[in-house]
């Protein structure tokens, strides 16, 4: 008797209670993750309204790309929520019914690791996507370092960034190699001039030309808006056989500084050429690199 | 009495309403990935167009380019989806009529984390080249820096990217182990030049016969279509005993700043020479490595 | 008979004290966690207030900040506690119930490992980020070394570190990435000076001048308040052919030396010079480097 | 009474029909899996075919050695498949006999695994050397650079690489830890000629001379064979104190590019100094190097 | 009847003799293993008295050290013995009341082997500091070298260990980042000490003159305190173009050997210089480098 | 009634025809296992045979120390298949008599994957012997490359090799290390002589004055024995300021190239010199390195 | 009635069977693991002593090492044999008798697991330690090369080896870094000396010169005992601008080679200049390095 009514005992209370808890739990996460996404999203938005309106008075270019950034991140969240959320339940509920989940399981579970052992690096691209992202470490034009290479952000997407480096190379850099991101644009730029001199000659006159040197260049035109400080001589380097080398050094806003230093350079061999002091004799490494 | 009619209760109602069920899931899901998956390309190649369109106006090898991987792509995840689906569906249909899959799936299991083990360098090189073919990061003919070789791609597959080197040598190289990618056919290529001369002359003199070299050089004819801007001349690169190094810039298209580089490096040389430089009269290192 | 009264057997004592107990246990769990981190956070207090007692006699700006990180990870700790507790409480009430949770926990495991692969350097960032903060390894303004690169500490946050380096550029270094940290801030600065002569003079009298030059360098008022030692001169560091080098050292206040390091070179080399001996003739490498 | 008879519960219908199931799934995925090998194996050898019949206009030996390799694996995977599908279907007969197989599935898996660790770089070997095969990236006789060590290839197994370098040496190199493969016979040899000038003589005359050169070199008997274009003069490839480098550029046959270079070199020294160019007079680093 | 009276199960016999059994084996292992832990302590403690007893004769600061370390680490084992005990007592007693547990160890499962993944460096850094402790490698005060800093030891933790090095930058280095410890404090300290001479000299003459400033430098009472042996003079340690180096030995105090080398060498030459010996006349690399 | 006997059910059909089936089983796979080994070694005796009959005829010291190897791990197998099918037999067997294994089967499964864990390197060490041996890649008394270490086999162990360098050091390196194995002793050994030359001399005549010096060197009966080849010149191999260099190459037999190289190289440059050529007259880098 | 009578039926045969049966296996594995443990120990104590008597005809200071050894790892092995063996045993009662044993069993997995992935490099440490000792590889007195460090071994223990190097710095280093050793201490000592000569001068005199002081070297009675060969002339060993390296070779007892090597780079030197041979004027790099 009891085999004859196996369809009436899944209509009956039992089976349907457990399936109805089911989608009241589904209902309940889906919605509390939602909330929890949009709160995360939220707090992103204000902070970066708040450090806008502290820069700059009112909203900026960073502000809205972090704006749009927290936009696309989130419906990105929702979908991956809604997604497993509603897969799980519906594996619940086939469980309720009777329906052997074992093989569909255990595929998944399989499947799962051998996938995970090789495509971590690839979870791991895009994590740190996103976390550099949510971070604001750069955006679209900033000049940065990644290490291996130097070049402006062309483009920033969760997996990779591309990169136009000094030579026009472009270059696609996988975010989970970035182990550390050197931004240029967001400080200023310093860079030293070293000046070799012949030994046996009077230093400190040298520097006092130097100093010359670094005043006029200062008040010079040309400059004014590159230079964040006057140049300043920092004094003598090193000492080395028949060389004593001179430093200078320049601050200017954010990757200007090679052009002013070169003119630097010029200024200050000249200037000492024509106060009369010898350049070394002879060959040496260049002490600049 | 109940072990008289196991055949029996196999084709009652119990069993076969499982069965059904776990048909129905079947075909749905294999409907809908096979739905996601047209999506996707579809986007690609939609994605594709627009770009070409603000291109180049029209469809471009690029665009037929991506479609025909997009196909391709697309071609390979409906059958890995459809051999995944029936594959679960045969076992959860195996398993509802009680065939014990235990040693089935704890070999699948074991055999399949092993094989993870040594394999995933392999999953890797495939995920690497499916992404960096959907990324449309380079394609056969452009020229490519991959860290350790540099060269033109023969060949895109899903596992390897095969390069011919300046020398003629062909590369294989794995997709998993390019952590990043320099593409120098998708811009500009800019090269410097770097001349040295002896210390104690006048060096602005020697920029401004530079500046005249550049000028002249821009101007000739033989180098109008590979020049993307007249040469310009940087100032003083570095100072050290007994030399000044001056350095010119060039840009040029892709991949063609050799012959111009060298072609004004011998004009900068010459018309030095005529205006009365010296070069430097001692050895020392290339400045150019 | 017995399958007509499921909803009954439910409320039935048996599953409710099930549940019961599993209420009292989550409450008890969650209190007594609750209480290990108010105690932990308080010792970490206790013990920075004991060490800026020792340093200063009083609260410091140290203990402030050792008092507000610890707010911080003990209130990110006992969001965690609670989140977890609940979160298994309720799996746990649903499995008492009867609902089949295989589905959910096989797609969590398969799930988390999956992620595990891919974020293990994110949770190593997250470790590692939490450890330095609770042994205030360095904070805000402190000068760091971290291997690669060397800056000033501008923000400490729970996954990567901000700096800035001396050329202006900003640095966000993964905390998991910093195998050792150098702390400048923390103690003092040395630094040598080596000061090359020709052979075939009377060591002991540079030596002597050396030693003269240093205690005039150390009454000079402009470097008593970085100085925290006289210079000393260490003597003969390395003999080569047609070069002696003698060896000088400065201890300064933290990061200070390299202004005193070049006004003691210049003293040196003039003084020397003065007292008639003479500077190797020929070129070497710099001994600096 | 139910226990006196078991041996007649074990043949009667429910277990013999779970093994017929088993069974007739044992020997259809057996020949389905043998059908997709066959499947795998002829497309290889087709597009081998294809790719012979485009090169050559018929049966090469590559054609042969990839038809041979393809049986080879062929047969290989058919055995593999036969030993995994028969071994798991009678472990699900035992299973369905009701033999406890957990000591058994348990052994395996932790004996797999443990192995898993220490044999990953084996398996990753063979895999290597599988696609390597399947994709022919070099046979025997092709003279490969594979990082480390170039040679010519002796033997290709599934696991180890057999080269020969130049000095003789036997090379066993695993499969897994070739990351690229550089492969000189499959294109041509590209070699670079570089002639130090003393600076301060007519570039361009040089230049001109150079060409010269190589117009009779091309035209010499002795190195049509081998040389696949005229030798061509590239220009000034770098100037530095006291010299001046021109650069020749030579294309060949592969592997043919050492004694051709070696002739022009010498043919370029003289030619120069009849010419009247002086050799640069000082030393400095090899700028071959 | 049956589930009428659940609670009276509940405290019947069965269930309560298994709770019986679980406390029972619960306060047995945390005996033993608290036992466990005293002996090892305990040997720990009598291993260092004897080596303090054999060292000096009686209780030193290094066996103080070593006890309170020991005190330390037993407290620590014995809080985490009573902690694992406990709660998988507890869990047993819940498990046998019939409280479902899967949701509770599945989470911790996953939770674990995530953390797992991310912790394992914390979880080396833990063990090479108790096992570095427990070995006594090194203490608070002595001048180690772990790699890639040397320097004196200021703390000691289960995580990292703390380092000022001579330059006075604080270093904090996690324990098991060090692969290898190099102590110069638990030895002695020996230096070489190289004198060029130019060739074409008799070298015996000079080797008998190094030999007398040896002499006299192991009789000057300035030295005798940290000269373990007299400086003995090795001999030709090699030769090059124009320059012959004679090699020194001192063996002094554990990182003392700075001192006296200097002025051994200052004393060498000049001790050469006046019994007529030339040094060599060219510049060439440093043969302390 | 039913408890009263158990021990009679014990010895019940049910119970016993599964523990005859374990046997039959057991036995069977023993039976197969064992036939495997014996065709493997089999097969690798007959290759070995056949190698060594192509080689010389008949059975050499190479064809024994296989068939030796062969034997030793063909034992080696017998025993490992016959201790692990026979204990999970036993295991198979307790838990058909109802003897529980969870506690003994998750023990060996957490303790085989924690070992696994740090016994990786060690598993990769005996599986690289094992191949290694079995390929035969190296014999006592050959001389190898294993990349930091050359020296001769004294002895092959399925763990560690040892070597003795030519400096005699006895090395002892972990087979699973070992990622390329170069061996000398398997081939002939090349070598370069370079022999440099003042700039502005006739090359032509230089180069045939060393292939007379080559030709009367391969006429020397004292070389004859170690010499394959005649030396060949292979021309101007390097031209830099001041100084050509010629190439000469001397094929040996293995590892016999130092003393004909050394030879050749002295030979040369007396030729020379008679022959009026000039050495050049500055120092600069050795070629050879 | 049933459930009237557990403790009853507790004690019943089918009970007390399972218990019998599983003390009988612990009983009989414990045995036979101690007899083979013994009977591996007593294999090495033979082979030790077969050597030991092949050495030097009775017991030796290493045999002595060895038995000590082997009687250290027996009694660990033993040890650990019996704890594990014992505690499975009472694990598989307690499951006998129904206790719940799921919550023991998974902490003890989750939290093997998780130790494994942090303990992994000491397990390694220990496993490379005890293979180091059965293997003999060196002994407390040898002078060992473990890669990054040179020193005489010091103390021996299953995790750390203790060296102390030539500059009386104390080591420790984790015996699973270790991935080769050197030990001079079982072999001989070869260096080379290289004497630098003008070019111009006759080559074959010079060799017959450092021969003539190689055979006066070889009698002399300094010598004689660490002298296992006299020391050869090896010849021309390199030529470069203005100079010819001659090499001599000398083999000594192990680690001894510093002092003759010295002495004989001396004696060579002022023989050469007796006979009249001129020293390469001008500087350049030291050959030696």
């Amino acid at each position: 008797m009891d085999r004859m009514i196996p369809l009436l005992t899944w209509v009956f209370p039992d089976t349907l209670i457990v399936i109805a808890i089911i989608l009241v739990f589904a209902v309940a996460s889906h919605l509390l993750l939602r909330k929890a996404i949009s709160m995360m999203t939220n707090q992103m938005v204000r902070k970066a309204r708040a450090r806008a309106e502290k820069d700059a008075g009112g909203a900026t270019s960073a502000q809205v790309r972090v704006e749009q950034r927290t936009a696309t991140i989130g419906s990105l969240l929702r979908s991956i929520v809604a997604f497993v959320v509603w897969i799980i339940a519906i594996l619940m509920i086939l469980s309720a019914l009777g329906i052997p989940l074992t093989p569909l399981l255990a595929s998944a579970g399989v499947g799962g690791i051998a996938l995970a052992f090789g495509a971590q690096s690839l979870v791991k691209d895009f994590l740190s996507g996103v976390f550099m992202i949510m971070e604001d470490q750069y955006g679209v034009g900033d000049l940065i370092d990644v290490g291996d290479v130097t070049g402006t952000v062309e483009e920033v997407t969760l997996r990779v960034t591309r990169l136009r480096d000094a030579d026009g190379m472009v270059w696609y850099i996988r975010n989970g190699e970035i182990l550390r991101v050197g931004n240029v644009s967001q400080g200023w730029s310093t860079t030293n001039v070293d000046i070799p001199l012949a030994t046996g000659q009077d230093t400190q006159k040298a520097i006092d030309v130097l100093a010359g040197v670094a005043e006029s260049f200062a008040a010079d035109p040309e400059w004014t808006d590159v230079l964040l400080n006057p140049p300043s001589v920092l004094g003598v380097e090193s000492i080395s056989a028949g060389q004593i080398t001179l430093r200078m050094s320049v601050r200017t806003a954010p990757n200007q500084q090679w052009a002013p230093a070169r003119a630097l350079r010029e200024a200050s061999v000249t200037a000492l050429a024509k106060a009369g002091f010898r350049a070394p004799a002879l060959p040496s490494y260049d002490p600049n690199i």
